[in-house]
């Protein structure tokens, strides 16, 4: 029988196109039907739906913004403080200024900070400030940078131009096209794509990039990035809203010694309390006092409390170790048991952000995954976002389950009676209209 | 003495390029060096800074986002109750179906609901499904709509296009120059200015306005913007998240007797717990499906927890009857009491947005008063926001002291003393670099 959460879905696509506010939590990435959609509830890993079903979640962690769990103890006591204290005033908070300093004491390099509430206005505010200090209007990007104009205008000319970075076959609809030509993609890990557009384009003032997500980088292919920036005059910025505060309590990037002119951070850094954060160094940073950045929410109290909370705890801890220990852990539990049941599977991406690829990407294979999993208690896909309550214990009575799981879908492969197991169709990939 | 507040501004300038994140509240705006800047403890209209002062505010109230006053207890009730359920999940929160349900329950002519955080996004959003549903770039626009792109374009073809509707002089320093001629601005209450952009230009496909603010509207003005939107297959877009909520529990719109295509809203909906909602007719709103808009704070449950909560609360209180009653009486006062004063001074903007102009618009006399208001225990300017806090009580105390500040504004005129009574730096119009 369909679920209280599956139904609701089917009222909310009829009044929120596309059904809720963001693609990655669409049910139909999940297990279209069947879902459960939405909850009532959630603590550390625990999720409980509309029917109260209660599930560990082995997947998205609300698409990595919670490393430190659900509703988190310290976080949300600080939260709650300055909500009773009032979160919102004529007058600033002072937590704004706290964080600041905090920020600038983990990106030593920076000595300026802005802040936003969301990842894609947080990277507009720093292509407007890049743009602004540099005077030229061009950008070279890699990667994933949320869907504001001045990204999604790389589709104008040619739309798979996103295809590697954000999805296949996009068409930019609604973006002005007159932005045709400011947007180049570059691949990662090669610096020859990278030096055919500054070759081919002079007046490229920005280059942007996620410094590190689904592959390890090559050092040296950062270093050349960085000293290409150097040369014409770019400003680099490392978009760091997925990638940090998992390697290490702040960016990724200064594992691998490179610096960037801005980084922006998001997700993680308020364990699901919405703030972002744009840090530079100061003679960039410094234009955004002569182009017009402003917006009421961003004044509000409670993404600085949480962000400053959380930050706290994840040094306390040593939050990023155990995100590494704990992907690491369950990357090596999918390679052991897939070759157990003769099942094709590969895995990318860094500890914290562990994948897999399962049978050569067979939809079907992964929805039914998806199925028995739910079926048997857990938010499953082929994502896993680690947090502080993935401990060995619950790690380990998971895999015991991909175990059993695994172990079901080697035999509907084998018999080729995959389809008699699937309730309902296979999962979406990527950005359709939904029905 | 330099109070612990305005010493911790000077602190942020160093690190926060303009000092915060919203211009209207920098301190410069209030009372140069002396503005106590920040807030420990804010609660209905009371607000403590940093060394415990209590002050009643009687100015800009979160710049009108907390029209319950501030820390209401019922709305925080409903959030913090959320947040110990956890506010950010892999699944969805249902709380985004109910407020859809309950917006199209309050503007009966939309059918489809998209929402945001901050209010510039949400204006984007409109911004690129008006674009996304005509296929056309060029936007004819009346008002304040934020700090983006779109929107800041105007002033790259002539730099004073923006001047009536946002700030005098501003460089679009960082805006593409390729958006120059997609952005035009006409005059409110001026039906001609938009005939002569669409005489002129064959691509409008969006008309962009609030319906009002400074002014009532002339209704017909209204009517025939609706008309030649009609006429020529643009998308009305009403940018209420200003003046939403405060003349009824919804949009202002409805009571001039014209609907958008799309509406705004912003700011007030959740009492200062960020917030924004796009609504729209479905015909325009689906094409949301099929352009890429998408992001993980947007599915913070927090946001629609105090919408929720707020607009509940706002219905049965009739909050916008009190914002109105109370905005009129503090309008009468002031008019009454300049005239007592021989001072000239003249009024402006709907009730619950009450804005005064002391002896045309003299920055020393306007610095006089917040200075003196803010010595006899008031935040206060030339602009009230009012909220359900400012009760009669609230509001003739408040008169009794500008009473007093306005004699000794009198006194300072006549005698031509202002500039001796002034213990620090008249207040900045308008946008300019801060040291």
């Amino acid at each position: 029988m369909i679920n209280s959460g599956a139904k609701l879905w089917n009222k909310a696509k009829k009044i929120i196109p596309g059904g809720n506010q963001l693609l990655s939590k669409r049910s139909d990435q999940f297990l279209p039907d069947y879902w459960p959609s939405y909850y009532r509830k959630a603590k550390g890993v625990h999720v409980w739906d509309m029917d109260n079903n209660n599930y560990i979640d082995m997947s998205i962690m609300g698409i990595g913004a919670c490393t430190l769990g659900y509703a988190d103890d310290d976080v949300n006591k600080a939260v709650e403080n300055v909500i009773e204290k009032g979160s919102m005033c004529t007058l600033n908070c002072y937590e704004e200024v706290e964080l600041a300093e905090k920020l600038l004491e983990i990106e030593k390099w920076a000595e300026m900070v802005r802040y936003a509430r969301t990842g894609g206005e947080s990277v507009s505010i720093a292509i407007r400030i890049a743009r602004a200090a540099t005077g030229k209007d061009k950008i070279a990007f890699c990667g994933y940078h949320g869907w504001h104009d001045w990204y999604l205008s790389a589709n104008l000319k040619n739309n798979e131009n996103l295809t590697d970075h954000l999805l296949p076959g996009l068409n930019p609809l609604g973006v002005p096209q007159s932005l045709e030509n400011t947007c180049f993609p570059f691949n990662y890990n090669n610096i020859n794509d990278l030096e055919e557009i500054i070759a081919n384009e002079d007046e490229i003032g920005t280059i942007i990039m996620e410094p590190v997500r689904n592959f390890d980088p090559d050092i040296s292919f950062l270093k050349k990035v960085r000293k290409i920036a150097n040369e014409i005059g770019a400003v680099l910025i490392f978009d760091e809203i997925t990638s940090g505060w998992r390697l290490r309590v702040g960016g990724a990037h200064s594992i691998y010694g490179v610096d960037p002119d801005i980084i922006v951070f998001g997700k993680a850094m308020g364990n699901g309390h919405p703030i972002g954060a744009i840090l530079g160094k100061e003679e960039i940073m410094e234009i955004a006092q002569e182009t017009f950045i402003s917006s009421t929410f961003w004044t509000e109290r409670v993404g600085f409390a949480a962000a400053i909370a959380t930050i706290n705890k994840m040094e306390n801890i040593n939050n990023p170790k155990h995100l590494i220990k704990a992907g690491k852990m369950i990357t090596k539990g999918w390679k052991e048991l897939s070759a157990e049941h003769n099942l094709s599977l590969e895995t990318m991406g860094i500890p914290p952000l562990t994948t897999f690829v399962l049978e050569n990407n067979d939809s079907q294979m992964q929805t039914l995954f998806n199925q028995e999993m739910l079926d048997r208690g857990y938010l499953a896909s082929n994502h896993v976002y680690t947090c502080s309550h993935h401990t060995d214990k619950v790690i380990n009575e998971y895999l015991e389950v991909v175990d059993d799981v695994f172990g079901l879908l080697r035999n509907a492969k084998e018999n080729n009676t995959i389809k008699e197991y699937l309730r309902g169709p296979t999962i979406s990939k990527g950005f359709k209209r939904l029905n």
